[in-house]
């Protein structure tokens, strides 16, 4: 299985599935193409949150505004699962949480660099019809996708496939921690879905759960088990299904209720009650 | 063969793909994930519509503005296809229509309610890894779609199926019914599509068929078979590929030149000739 | 494998999902269900573009304003690919250059009529269940994707196949072609992708590859190989993935950076210095 995520948009994706087709069988599952363009941030969490529900598999991911520069295409290892995409961090926080789920609690990373001139390192080219161009601003087409397809159908040797080099060092990538106290927590707006709820960094678990009503930046909203415990179109303060504090709305946008933006700093109160 | 259904956009439906992969070797099929948010009508209209189309499957859908709160998840079964979602309506139009396809003339559904809590009920919980959290707002993830894999794996047995429990009363959903006399019909429209055509609830086969004009809302415009039929930009009654009455525009949008919306009343008029 | 294109958007492909998958067992993948609606030419650029990616496949493809007309349903046999689409030329440059690829020098495409009563035609009809209603418009449902369906489970047989007849002429459809001279080029933008990026009919071996400075309808721009060598915002002229000239905006839009839009003419200029 080889799941696929870019910030591409259509019809760009269609030409990465052609290419992974002419050399294997594997199943394709989109996990999206609709990231926001060139948004490393919003794509990591996504993928940090979503790619854990998968079984064993190989992802392929290509949120690049680097594409062209020397930045490394890189394949990482973590627990059964195999990450094929730039090294820019947005791989790492999914990787780490595969690796961690895996039970490999070094969570330390196998990491490969993908040696991008096939006509040295790989064996068979991918075939010469149509040959394989490599373009300075498609590498999803011409380098991550023909990887995705060759790590897949060798999984177990990426040590002696000669299209990998070990490496040592990646880019990394996080996200803030948030600070909690006693009634209390200080923490970050990390995304906003397509409903409009605002994913915040500060972990459900958190808020006492007896609370029944949140100062948010001072102000005071329900504190919710369902988006439907309020009235449509009220503002309400939810664990969301990652875990997270959620400023949300029912039946309508959380972003727009609290009139905050990813990125912003957020201040939650609540005394248990 | 699983479809799946939602109005999640991007990225969450990814999230129940990885979910039924765990445990099932479905061939997954999107219908769409872009339905109008947390319109429950207009997806049980395109459900109706489409599912027809499909071979015996079991259909994923999850429009559920009342996700978390004390509404039923169930599974219908229609002739040899079985439905899985909310208990709000949505699914009802569509597994109406599959069971009367499949010679079901009585129509009466297979009802059951789903046993959301998977630590009581699944003899083989979905796997530890990562652990079944069933969240307050995503069941799509947390309860439909391990339910849709574990019925699809099990088809046949749904009566026994530990996870299920039979239930006799499920919300209904129904579209209103024309008005239609003699040369005279009052419709309501019940979706617009994304090219702007109208659809009512109007029959097709209630316009005389050598009607050459329509009055609709006292304005004439010309009835055709097809949208080239008309100028481009003109607009036209027509006859939709569901078999009711459309307004669209060649080359524009029935909407905009007819300003009409979903749930509007139109009245039409014709004369054969 | 079956390829779908169209201009649909959603829930509409969903509907050819599902006949196809009644009679076959084809693996389905997406191209794109996004081209501009009815964008006859826009949609050819792309699959010309797009469908020598894959592997030998048959694509479906419909963006049809003209369905209900008179216009012809056709099936093009180009190489190993085959192509099942309306005779306006959407098929054309991508049967083509698919023919082409496999080394049929003459790219004399094998063209059949689709014959569109299945009641007449086709052996075994599609199944009552439900009927197949050809509408008059929506031929993608009714006639091209269960003509994909019969291709595909046949294919080698497209001679004696009763559900198609010989035909000789087809519609046909091309791009202009440049004017390249000297250190000047003038060019067409074929299309804008999603991304901004200007795509013209420029092939990039035309432009001097020392080149540091193009002048686009006598404004300078930086010819640079990946976006990220200019500053963010900033334009730049590049050789596209397509292997044209684009032009470009690092992290931003080149259709806004250039004020350029599909259609309109350029005019290029460089030293190669």
């Amino acid at each position: 299985m080889i799941t696929l995520s870019s910030d591409f948009g259509s019809p760009y994706p269609a030409a990465m599935r052609g290419v992974i087709l002419r050399t294997s069988d594997a199943r394709l599952v989109d996990v999206s193409h609709s990231f926001p363009r060139q948004d490393v941030r919003t794509a990591a969490f996504w993928l940090r949150e979503i790619l854990p529900y998968f079984p064993p598999a190989v992802h392929l991911v290509v949120v690049d505004p680097g594409v062209g520069t020397d930045r490394d295409a890189i394949v990482l290892r973590a627990g059964e699962h195999t990450l094929v995409g730039p090294d820019n961090g947005v791989l790492v926080p999914a990787a780490r949480r595969l690796g961690a789920s895996s039970g490999d609690s070094s969570a330390d990373l196998d990491s490969f660099r993908i040696v991008t001139r096939p006509s040295e390192a790989v064996e068979e080219p991918i075939g010469a019809w149509p040959p394989v161009r490599s373009s300075a601003t498609f590498h999803g087409r011409d380098v991550f996708a023909p990887a995705a397809a060759r790590v897949h159908d060798r999984t177990g040797s990426l040590e002696t496939d000669p299209g990998l080099d070990p490496v040592e060092t990646i880019v990394e990538l996080s996200f803030a921690e948030p600070t909690v106290g006693d009634g209390t927590a200080v923490g970050d707006v990390l995304v906003v879905d397509g409903f409009g709820n605002v994913i915040t960094n500060v972990p459900g678990g958190s808020v006492d759960p007896d609370t029944k009503t949140v100062l948010v930046d001072g102000a005071p909203a329900p504190f919710a088990t369902s988006y439907a415990a309020v009235s449509p179109g009220e503002r309400l303060v939810t664990v969301g299904s990652h875990g997270y504090v959620e400023l949300a709305a029912n039946r309508g946008r959380g972003d727009e209720a609290f009139d905050v933006s990813p990125g912003e700093t957020i201040q939650l109160e609540w005394s248990g009650e």
